[in-house]
């Protein structure tokens, strides 16, 4: 088959990385051979039409004899790409084809690339509906806050497929299982942690969400944005941070980051600001600190590790990187395996714990996570998801015994 | 990585149409190494990222540094699905992932299907336009008419990509060529053949427009619907049938099947109905018949030898199959090729005439088409499609002369 070829710009051919990125990072294939006019007769007409007819009679055949039962479309319509901000649904594309393909990697999650060309919620909420049909689940990708709650919830409503906002609920899994070890390794009780959370977009509000899930109290979290502590005094709140200020903070403390972190036994910074060193100095002895801050931490790691215990960042060349390659995968992996209709509190902080689980053994203050590449964790965490959406009630299949062998290109 | 296995029905199980559609019949793969901390700072962060920044300050590297390139959605609603009517989206996938497959197999074309959950005109051109940056050209499949018309012309109007309802143009396209070689064969000339379509749904429209565009004279055309004889003088004509009846039969003949068959050269049955053997005695001696019809040809091909010196069906197990397959690869393989923006009739013409010419040295009445599986069409159509492009002024690249390898999983 002629694929012609075309002059690229040389400074950008002989760049590695727009190397490796040319014609992009992913192709589809058969799994079913097409040598023969037999080989058509069956997966094409007439064959397929008895296919058709079953599933039109019975629509429970659907995920059985359809590719979308391990398909995720991965949505975003580029607001808020990386550190990069807004930059379009195609400056987007070699993100969520990098999404994509890890989710194949690493979960075996056929997923493929979905850039809008809206930024609107209305029409982003009626596209996503009307292709829906078409996967297992819809996995949300670099939309902007506050849009991405709404967008989030309004489909997890209308769709009988998990909807899974990445930046949000990822980043919360990840956060949370280190976190789990972070407290085992000092020996603290989890649910008595005073946390502060720095920023309050996508990131900020689902490890708000996850950590009270998991049994952290809301009386002792206390959330900042820009403006300083969310709390129930504080004019102009909309609906969001309003319910953080009805969730945590329940001692309405007020004031700048250094007033939140009295006390704190725990910093988790997903806000991309700087922290100064005076505000991390009123911390609780043998603190965590989280900065998770991509490319650059709240707070320097080697300055984090004058007032803590445990430091975590972003970033691969630093040890603890909370990287969410290390639950969408098996997330979605799990989620498919028994068919879940949506994706619970429940089944996230199953995942936090599966990752936890993975270095329990052997915890070091630089190695309260597992490695992105460590094989057994995404396994670890879709058994975990799976189990936690049967005993949920969300799963509209229990998962047998015997695994089957993954479909492969012919 | 564990994918758990299920029951199914065993008597659906041990069916192997049904056993080859376990599961779906396709599956997506990397065509970059993810294994090491290297590979992923490279596919993904921190790399990715300038590769998005390029894209964002000059969109035109967007086909160079993405998959989009090479990949077309097939998009249905399920409205008209083979031979079965209106059985929704779900049950179109198997038919969709069937269409997707082949694109890949004959044309090297990444494909995904896109079942819709609405049948809402309006719906459905929003939907497509928003997902439409994630794609390289949009082919339409199993739309109900005259909807599908609509659909087409605005999404057309309103992308940058190829738009292209298969069930029109396909069929269209390889009618055309089919019926090229048969005047040839018979020594017709082929601007003068007088041409009866039974049919005036997406193929029997586009089927006439495309014979006139590869001159066919209007005049000589007559297009017969469920009702007869469509004319300018009859009542009630919406606005596709308005337009055959301006554009075909000048002189105003009325009637059914059996009047507008007197003196045709050649009959082209897309109507699905069955045409009674009166009605082909009427026929020019030594004339073409196409029933098109599937499974069951509007006449048999038996009866049809009667009056025809060459038949066509649209089945597998007869002679001179008119089969979609021929055209719709290598017609996307060429707009693809040269990033054209759409695809106009001489595109068409001329991926008709390179179907035509793969067979053309060795023309017989059973052999005026070649077999689907011939690996030298799709080639030959793009080579054709992409020339025909550039000289219609709508291809963004000029074909280099040197063919590159396709990219392949990892």
């Amino acid at each position: 088959m002629s694929f012609f070829s075309f002059e690229l710009d040389p400074a950008l051919a002989a760049d590695p990385v727009f190397d490796l990125h040319r014609r992009g990072k992913m192709t589809m294939s058969a799994t079913v051979p097409l040598a023969s006019r037999d080989d058509l007769s069956l997966a094409y007409t007439p064959g397929v039409a008895r296919v058709c007819e079953a599933i039109a009679e019975d629509e429970a055949l659907y995920p059985d004899y359809t590719w979308t039962s391990n398909t995720v479309a991965v949505v975003t319509d580029g607001s808020a790409v990386l550190g990069l901000g807004n930059i379009g649904p195609k400056a987007a594309m070699p993100v969520m084809e990098g999404k994509s393909v890890l989710f194949k990697q690493f979960g075996g999650v056929d997923s493929i690339p979905i850039c809008l060309a809206t930024q609107d919620v209305e029409q982003i909420v009626a596209a996503v509906t009307a292709m829906a049909p078409s996967f297992g689940g819809i996995n949300l990708e670099d939309i902007s806050a506050p849009r991405c709650f709404e967008i989030e919830r309004r489909l997890d409503a209308a769709l009988d497929i998990p909807v899974f906002h990445d930046d949000q609920h990822g980043t919360a899994v990840v956060t949370l299982a280190a976190l789990r070890n972070a407290a085992t390794l000092l020996g603290r009780a989890f649910a008595d942690l005073r946390v502060v959370i720095s920023g309050a977009g996508a990131a900020g509000v689902a490890i708000t969400k996850t950590l009270i899930a998991a049994g952290v109290h809301g009386a002792n979290v206390i959330v900042c944005d820009s403006r300083g502590i969310i709390h129930a005094d504080r004019a102009g709140l909309g609906p969001i941070k309003a319910e953080l200020a009805a969730t945590t903070n329940f001692s309405g403390r007020a004031g700048g980051i250094a007033e939140a972190l009295i006390g704190a036994d725990v910093l988790v910074g997903v806000s991309g600001g700087s922290i100064p060193e005076e505000a991390l100095a009123g911390m609780a002895p043998g603190a965590i600190i989280f900065a998770l801050a991509n490319p650059t931490p709240e707070v320097p790691p080697a300055l984090a590790h004058r007032y803590a215990a445990v430091v975590a960042t972003g970033r691969s060349d630093f040890p603890n990187q909370i990287n969410n390659v290390l639950a969408f995968p098996g997330i979605f992996r799990g989620a498919l395996d028994v068919r879940a209709t949506t994706i619970t509190a429940a089944m996230k902080v199953a995942a936090a714990d599966a990752i936890a689980s993975i270095v329990a053994d052997d915890l070091r203050p630089e190695a309260i996570v597992p490695s992105p590449l460590d094989p057994r964790v995404a396994p670890a965490v879709a058994a975990a998801v799976a189990e936690a959406a049967i005993r949920d009630g969300v799963a509209r299949r229990t998962a047998a015994a015997a695994p089957a062998e993954a479909p492969q290109p012919v």
